[in-house]
């Protein structure tokens, strides 16, 4: 069993502190907030007064805090993490942050001597208490290793993201993609209900298209993933069909902000000669005005 | 076996009147391309020279065509398909057009004494050389029981949208959804790319969450659609979420603009008073705005 | 004094209507709604049962009409103009139609042996009752000089667009203008409010500014109008900028969906390489992305 | 003559610090950009090694500074401003940072008995050169009136924007405002120009409209600014006029994102009841998304 400092008590936290009480861990740890603090200490935790005295004679160092800023002064600041960290000690970050800031927090600890990775979760408060988080470990070999004992205490499920700094970076790409399509398909549910469209025959047929399947493993693998532009089905009809819902859209008062954003990109897709390429060339397209394409 | 008008030779027109053939039904043909048309007549289908010609004795007129103005044209034009349509034959449109345009359609006929109905069709032109087409049956339980034994000849699979003038919409909502999510995904996964990031392991992560599953039938099923709009994960945290994404976006130059539309979306929730509420909450917040709402 | 068939008495008709009859035109009128006919008769005009009947000897046609559509079908209808019109009568359609629309309806009226030409008006129906529209005349050099005396009953200035199709093009191209910026001007009025900053000091701020006074005779015509790209204000700063507004704007909870659409124009610059030009190359690198630039 | 401590001597710090000089003031300069300094020292500046030791004795402290996070350290830091500053002097930021972090450092620089305004600067380099920059002044009236002697070396005008925090907040509007509406000029000179339109004729007419003048003095002022949304143009004539625009550049392949976001402005101001309300309403439309109406 593990001298873990656990510092950051919130929603989240404070559950994950739990499980690895429950799992036979010492832990010390540190909260801005008393009352989360008294709560863990009941059930067996140790108190510190900073980040710093928490930090003294652990294995792990686990941080989940609001935002990246926080991260930076627990480990960095004044009586932060660093001024009682040993060298053989693994600091895993479990913040959702900036991953640019994760990066420099990797790259500030190890110019201090300290071995950092990051390791955001998945799911929700209930998957914590639960201990059924998904774990998103970024890190070396090593360090994944040695934490894993350690993160699935926390978690049912570990994903190795492939290096550190990669654990933030498919979080946040999980998230994107996750919350901008909540907002695009209120679009389409919205649109559906104002065409007096039933919802579940709706549901049925995108059940078995890429419209609820998405696209990364239906239409991309044996096209744009494979270098085939060949259309099955071009970017100029798909452009047509965009606008025909954006107009009746429009004829019926439904906002589709993301509708009319996404018509831009099939028109400039069209501008760059792409109009008679499969639809899953939008890909290279984005690419492209990325700058990433040769 | 039965009489059928064919009105369309086109990429899907084509193959599709070739399997009404193979099924042994009589086919009178036209197209403004003769190439196309002698292509079914040498299949067995016999040449009209007017959509009225092809009309007559039909019991099933079949419309093809790219838009809905040319629809029109061919049913209700001079030499037009009601100038040689009995009251008894059943027309079915089967192009992708404006559903506005197919409930005008329907109604205008309706007054001249016709039945017509709606059936889009989903997949590609290979599914329609297969006759493995999803049909999308728009039309009275009439109509459809009618219809049903000739579009089964085209196609494998054959939605009942609910009534006329549903299967272009369900049409449009998937190829809508379909579209417009192929451009989000794609900047998902360049951002993913100039994040450095592994697009196997943004697959795995994404492939068990609403990223890759969608929202329908994962977030939104015992929350919004439940009227349940507690939180398993607040829109202000998904709004921050958005937040840093852009931010890493725009420190790496990848354009998203369908992610800054979205946030824009939560932003407005927020300002609605729903930054405490449920994600799927975004639901309700686009209905609002669109005026569906109480 | 002229014979002038108008056709299409709404808002803005039946003013412009009743100053050609005060000039002492002779006005011969059509439309569907016979209490507008009635006051024009009532103030000197003819009513005419047919747009065909009204064009019957008059030297001048003038078309007033909501949308391209219906143009077309008084035009080139069924007891249309064209079935009245003289070869020697000039058709002026003042309507705001779609461009394409116009260029195919002068086209074919020209392929009958008819003169057509474009002026859509600009201002207010308050101006049409004055007489004091903006002309926005589309046609050759000869159809604008034959109809200034007409039109100058209408209206106070004459612009010679330059050409058959440019009147609308202008008139488009100023409206899209003068409309979205409608949008933007509202996003920046409400930020204001929201920071609790008086509207007059920003008014009195950006008067001095592009941001009051636009780009076209500010910041472009000593830069990108001439091809000078070299940094006054350059595009990575713009970019900063619009980024702290963009983030101000999200805590406050006031939606800028102009202003992170252009946000991830200045993106997309960029990442084509413009982050160190002028500010004014955006115009660049919109053409780019038109496919204008060579 | 006054004793100024400058920080800050990049673009724009260093001809403003030499105007300074050349009015016969007595200058200490700090920036971590030896020869920035040395440039300073030749034309009579002083030296100092730290922002703490450049204060000491200042009645006057200037910060012209890349971002805000800077003007933090560099004020609030080890060695900061603070760490010499006199309760009597006055520190000036005139760099351009986030608002809100304006008012913080305002609010923090207060709890330690230290007075600070900000006044940003409008214009550019070369104006920094001669002496002519917009000074945008946020303080207290003593503020302003104490800093205005020193301010009017560097600048030709001088705004007070009404309070601490204001002068930032007005940079800000104004350059988001200027900044979006470049883009969107952009989109509708791409647009003049693939329709074939002469943009000095587009120029010509939009110079006499709010498509050239702007909303906030022409088409607001005596509507939507004074409670008045009765039409001088309806709201739905705008919306079919902006479809009309986006329809033709998705002909002619001209992507217009900001035009595209702003139909959806328009869409969701219909569906909120408010389509045959003059376009100005607009603003309420805006204001009312944004949480700040009634």
């Amino acid at each position: 069993m593990a001298v873990i400092a656990f510092i950051g008590l919130g929603q989240m936290g404070a559950p994950m502190g739990s499980n690895l009480l429950r799992d036979g861990h010492q832990l010390k740890v540190f909260d801005i907030n008393p009352t989360a603090v008294q709560q863990l200490v009941e059930k067996g935790a140790t108190a510190a007064v900073t980040p710093a005295q928490a930090a003294v004679d652990a294995e792990f160092v686990i941080t989940m805090l609001p935002n990246g800023d926080l991260v930076r002064s627990v480990l960095l600041g004044e009586q932060g993490v660093c001024d009682g960290l040993s060298p053989q000690a693994l600091v895993i970050d479990m913040s959702t942050i900036h991953p640019l800031q994760t990066d420099a927090l990797i790259h500030d600890m190890k110019q201090r001597g300290f071995s950092m990775m990051d390791v955001p979760v998945g799911r929700t408060s209930d998957h914590a208490i639960a201990g059924t988080l998904l774990l998103l470990a970024g890190g070396t070999s090593e360090q994944v290793e040695r934490a894993t004992p350690i993160l699935m205490a926390m978690g049912s499920e570990l994903v190795n993201a492939g290096g550190p700094g990669m654990g933030i970076r498919v979080k946040l790409i999980n998230n994107y993609m996750s919350i901008a399509l909540n907002a695009l398909s209120a679009e389409a549910a919205v649109l559906c209900e104002a065409l007096g469209l039933s919802f579940d025959v709706a549901l049925k047929v995108m059940s078995g298209t890429p419209a609820g399947k998405g696209h990364f493993t239906t239409s991309w693998p044996n096209k744009v993933l494979k270098g085939d532009l060949s259309p099955a089905f071009m970017i100029d009809l798909a452009h047509k069909d965009l606008g025909i819902a954006l107009d009746v859209a429009n004829q019926l008062h439904v906002p589709m902000p993301l509708g009319a954003a996404s018509r831009e990109v099939y028109n400039q897709a069209r501008a760059a000669g792409r109009g008679r390429e499969d639809w899953s060339a939008i890909l290279e397209q984005v690419r492209t005005c990325a700058g990433l394409s040769h």
